[in-house]
């Protein structure tokens, strides 16, 4: 400590255009500042946005990219103001790693929301340097924007933590979806899914799964400790559910009904989308209204809101169900990926990535 | 006081087919019980439901129908239990007559959304009467349902505080719509709207306006107080507000874009339906994830609320604007409500129905 930075070497998997193939790609991280910790990576999540960026699906892609936002590692090294870290911690990144620290959205700790956020990849630093994730060997970041991850917790597991755990406990916090022995509904189980269940039984709540997969049903019960789970296509199981529900959690990323699942809710009932599905979803007015029911969305959380959902993961040893390969299988991951064929999410381990 | 009531024979208008004409009606009103009020009918608004279901327009019509609920009067007679109310008060009954007083709804006082709930016409109670509203000489209601009017409010006036004027403050008060310097946007300026817009201003907040009638901005800045007005039709205008409004209530009952609003509110900005669309509308996932905001809906609002809003218009001296005709005159007030050429409401007065 005391001393700054030096300017690293990195290895990492990008993607150099939009066939969605990553290759092995070494850079030099961003030019260290003061603030910076540098980490040496350990285990980076697969999310779903991965996949939509390295082929350019939101039209925003810079080449080379090197994805990867749930990314745990050990620090190496830290700059001469950083206060918060120091050498041989283990740390993580998640979506971010900067914004402006002054805005309405940064000081109500909702940097997702602040107008200059910098993502961790594909994203532009002030400086002008393209940022590159956690599909590599080395981060460089802001401490403000760097995380410390319970010991007790699987250094894998608890990568997905950074960005599908957070996407889920976040609204779970902020719209009130969180009350002992109510009735919380989870719609989709995949990474972010298996997420909510898991919050959801550890606050206490009876909770539902909502699925199109009726084989998923055995591990939802058996393994995440769901209390019930209906099948979603089955129009008289949703109809069973009338009025039954005080909150859900829509994951689904791609065009649904949502009236069905507003069907479900109680007077009161909240739905909150955490996926986000290009085209415009159908609410019916007469359903709100009736019901005092809300439709709502959320964006991942704050880089504080993370740090208590780490602390609590840690205190109630809560991670994900991932299933990690070495780097140098990210491509195959990435096609099984794109098949739903995961549970819940892979983890990429850079053992050997140089 | 102490004894019980007689059946009173009352004067009303009624729709006898789905013509929408209202004609002279005599009718006996249900049979009173211990616990009801009797009152004379002073005054009562139209509110734009009264024309949907005169018409059948909501497939539900029992003729002869007498409509209003917003309805305002001086009480004539007490059954031996009542305990709230002696002859003489000046009360009131909105949208309810009765519910099941047991369930979880009514326990919560939210008696709009009991699964037993008797609206105050066209519904039935628990002995087989079909309820007749206020375009009468006399209500009889059980007291519970039954309303103080604070005495320094016009009578007139005040009638649609009882659905308009809780049906926008209701919503305000519950997703927390009523903040000071908070900016609040009012969707359509009618009945509902102009309400929306005076509670709004005693809550202190910075109001903004949106109609697609130009020529309402006069009144609603210099009348009624706005603070700014936006012709929603002007798409320059709607995005020269982007992110700047953190509440709206939307009170248009036709099918509309959400899409303008939406993207006017801030991050955690809501939105609230009070009107009700027959058809869905569209709402972008991708506009609620990105800004952590909502869309929910608002039906009336419960006894206990009520009671609290009329409390607080007397204090604050908050009644409507409203276009006072005999009775006798309802048919073509009903024609110029289905036209909208109305500022806000029109109010019957009952002074010479018999």
């Amino acid at each position: 400590m005391g001393k700054d930075l030096d300017a690293i070497e990195v290895h990492g998997y990008a993607a150099k255009d939009t066939t969605g193939q990553l290759v092995p790609f070494k850079f030099t991280c961003k030019q260290p500042s003061p603030e910076d910790v540098a980490f040496k990576v350990l285990y980076c999540g697969i999310c779903h946005s991965d996949l939509h960026q390295i082929r350019n699906e939101w039209q925003n892609a810079k080449y080379p990219m090197v994805p990867g936002h749930e990314v745990i590692g050990t620090v190496t090294d830290v700059g001469s103001e950083v206060t918060k870290f120091k050498p041989g911690d283990t740390v993580g990144v998640g979506c971010m790693v900067m914004s402006c620290r002054n805005c309405d959205s940064c000081e109500k700790g909702l940097e997702q929301f602040c107008d200059k956020v910098v993502w961790t990849y594909n994203s532009e630093l002030p400086d002008g340097t393209t940022t590159q994730g956690g599909y590599s060997s080395h981060i460089v970041a802001n401490e403000n924007y760097v995380l410390r991850i319970p010991d007790n917790l699987p250094k894998d597991a608890a990568a997905p933590l950074l960005c599908a755990g957070i996407t889920v406990w976040s609204p779970m916090q902020y719209f009130g979806l969180n009350v002992k022995d109510a009735k919380f509904g989870v719609v989709g189980l995949g990474g972010l899914g298996h997420m909510a269940v898991k919050f959801a039984k550890a606050f206490g709540m009876h909770v539902t799964v909502f699925s199109t997969s009726p084989n998923k049903e055995k591990e939802a019960r058996n393994i995440l400790g769901a209390d019930d789970f209906v099948v979603s296509k089955n129009e008289d199981a949703m109809n069973a559910k009338a009025k039954s529900i005080d909150f859900i959690i829509d994951t689904i990323a791609a065009k649904h009904e949502l009236g069905p699942y507003l069907t479900t809710l109680k007077t009161n009932g909240k739905l909150c989308l955490v996926g986000m599905p290009e085209h415009a979803l159908e609410v019916s007015p007469v359903q709100l209204v009736t019901g005092r029911k809300l439709v709502a969305g959320s964006l991942i959380g704050g880089i504080q809101e993370t740090a208590e959902m780490l602390e609590f993961c840690g205190k109630n040893n809560i991670s994900c169900m991932v299933e990690t390969v070495p780097v140098s299988e990210c491509n195959t991951a990435m096609e099984r990926l794109a098949k739903n064929d995961v549970k819940y999410r892979f983890v990429l381990d850079m053992k050997n990535i140089a």
